[in-house]
């Protein structure tokens, strides 16, 4: 008999099959027994009708416990009032496991509990719902770059050099020398972007940072894209594109996932291109007249960002930052030359940075000047000067933080449930 | 005028377009002076033609060095004669950088010289080509799997314990306490897998290994699939048809890249399914026989994979290996408890192997009693053990290895052409 997983069913009505998986839940109601069994691609019920209370199928009906591993044998009908539309009249029941006392109940459990159980917890159907979007959520991502002709360039994990300052750097011993992994992989992409003229890069990324707030992670996942030639309102246009794109993918292909997790969609379906943009200076002054005492010079932080994205329906672009707060990169603005060409894209509701990007320097006298007044060691960004040599042109790019846009479009508390396995501070089990 | 890639000039001809770039080579003939672009994308020839020998594009002719970027604009004219199938009759040139000397020119090079110049070596063309046919194969990879309703789950990097044993473990102090880089996935792979039914990750994996070879680097990509309920014939199935998907995409899609390779691809479209497939003591049988000194519980090493491989045009599938050199995880035959259900795939043409993975055990004592066997600490693995005890399922899963894949597919005599910035022994720069 053919083994069938449940989101395929559809094709399968009128036909036996057998479908595997473990047991949801079981409910009796006089001589049926309904199993509730998940296949981690859907749930399907499967009923037994017998007027004979011996009916070998009801005892193994009373032994199954949540989560017993089981395969389901018999004919699959159409059924709307049934979970997922189908329902299999079950002919033959094979257990495989009667599964100990489920530790994961309907009860209230504390968050260390259910970290501690991650590996179950990921069973429960909000976490499946929010990792079922993150598939998605990634495939779009990769489908809009590829669709646009970028190149996937994979950037290096261990580093010899840091991008942002090495207080927040996990170093390892690399044989004979200290390497550090990787918080981005921009440097790089800079080089491959020069050589195959729009690329990104799409891998994990580490920040050693003491911060336990509901948006961090010790290691997450960033999309860099970086592009020849193109200027700072080019890569605006591009991450707004990118975060609509994102947008009406989760939309059209996550719906049943968005609905178990009560995501009111209409604020996302209101979002429009192009995104208001402010420079720093003016979102100073925004903050300022709704009484936040930010001043030039200082970071956003997420009382600013969660103002400035209550301001409009749309996600808010920030440009023009002082160029003391930004890194040594970064392309300064021709007439003020105090700031910089960044930009920071903020998600509504309050989610904060999404996207961290901007123009980089393309002129090589005045990056040399700037790895000077960083202090940065030059023997270790020569190659990084080269490119200033060998036919320098502007260009820009982006990060985009997937987790940080998961919460967002699954409008989730916490930052934790974005990942299968997060790493949290001191958080590394399971 | 619009800003078009040298890739999208087919839809541009008769259209006067710019196309932005970096002077790849230059000649003249008489009258006419040629101009050959690369803009990542593609090669274009564009022409300036004039009786007059002070034309002003023949100064800017005579001033451009290689890897100068520019703009050039003009009409696109279909031309068969030209690399790429097109040629622009040139208006203007804008002139953004003239290159200082180029490092790298057409006389040959040291490994080392090049390795140090990687970020503009990669602008070679055969390097480019390499690099071209890894997005198709990752894209191809990510497809396959998503086509079949995987869902991927990335697993983390920074682990609490080691997989394979510590001696080649990267390790980096967590706040607290000690981490380790992962080698693999799996061990997280087999509880999304009861989760969600298949599932695969996709990261980059590390080895600190001190070995110096065409075959090893320290930092590589590595996918794994995890299924559910699949014992080994399942996953040799999946890890034939991913091998062959993987070669018809390629085929399809990288021609040009291959034959600027001069990659021979007729070994390729001979590869068919049902790959041969040998067990661990037929191999031992086999090579004694061509005189190879292989005894029972000794590893392959590359002289026994490239023997072995020789012996057919497809992959070759060796299974069942003595218990005592594979991992404690690893399903125990049923007739012979000495041997377990692990799954190596080599690839042809002596590129070694490709795929390594097999059977799980599922039985919760028979797992404990490998753990305790193998002296490994059984807090760690609470978690996975756990697994076993909540509705257990028989589950297989593997890990292809992508810059192996790959070396083989474009046929590159060392690994290190795979990756952008290869890490390698003592080798982290740039």
């Amino acid at each position: 008999m053919e083994w069938v997983y449940i989101e395929d069913l559809s094709d399968y009505i009128g036909r036996k099959v057998e479908v595997r998986g473990w047991l949801y839940n079981k409910r009796s109601s006089g001589k049926i027994r309904f199993f509730l069994l998940r296949d981690g691609t859907g749930i399907l019920q499967g009923t037994v009708y017998s007027p004979d209370k011996e009916h070998p199928l009801f005892k193994v009906y009373d032994e199954l416990t949540q989560e017993s591993s089981l395969i389901l044998r018999g004919e699959i009908r159409e059924d709307k009032r049934a979970a997922g539309g189908y329902e299999m009249t079950i002919d033959d029941i094979e257990v495989l496991q009667i599964a100990e006392e489920y530790p994961i109940t309907p009860k209230e459990h504390g968050t260390p509990f259910l970290m501690d159980h991650r590996h179950l917890w990921l069973r429960s159907q909000k976490q499946h719902a929010v990792l079922q979007i993150r598939t998605e959520l990634v495939r779009a991502i990769r489908d809009f770059f590829d669709g646009r002709g970028f190149r996937l360039m994979d950037t290096p994990i261990l580093t010899p050099s840091a991008c942002e300052g090495t207080t927040t750097l996990f170093e390892t011993e690399y044989f004979d020398q200290k390497a550090y992994l990787s918080q981005s992989g921009q440097l790089y992409n800079e080089a491959t972007a020069m050589a195959f003229g729009k690329v990104y890069c799409f891998g994990p990324t580490f920040r050693a940072e003491k911060s336990k707030t509901r948006k961090h992670l010790i290691e997450f996942w960033m999309v860099e894209p970086e592009v020849a030639f193109a200027e700072l309102a080019d890569i605006k246009r591009l991450g707004e594109d990118l975060i609509i794109y994102i947008i009406e993918r989760v939309l059209e292909n996550s719906q049943p996932e968005l609905d178990i997790l009560e995501r009111d969609t209409r604020l996302l379906e209101k979002i429009k291109k192009p995104f208001p943009q402010i420079t720093y200076e003016e979102a100073i002054r925004l903050l300022n007249e709704k009484g936040n005492t930010m001043q030039f010079g200082d970071d956003f932080g997420a009382p600013e960002e969660t103002l400035l994205s209550e301001l409009h329906d749309s996600p808010v672009c920030v440009t023009h930052f002082p160029a003391k707060i930004k890194a040594f990169y970064m392309q300064p603005d021709e007439l003020r030359p105090d700031l910089v060409l960044g930009l920071d894209i903020l998600a509504s509701e309050g989610y904060g940075e999404i996207i961290g990007g901007g123009q980089r320097i393309h002129d090589l006298a005045l990056l040399e000047e700037k790895i000077k007044e960083h202090k940065l060691p030059r023997e270790a960004y020569e190659w990084y000067i080269d490119l200033r040599k060998f036919g320098s042109v502007p260009h820009s790019g982006f990060g985009m933080g997937v987790e940080r846009m998961l919460s967002w479009l699954c409008k989730i508390k916490h930052i934790r449930e974005t990942l299968p396995f997060p790493r949290l501070l001191y958080r590394i089990y399971p």
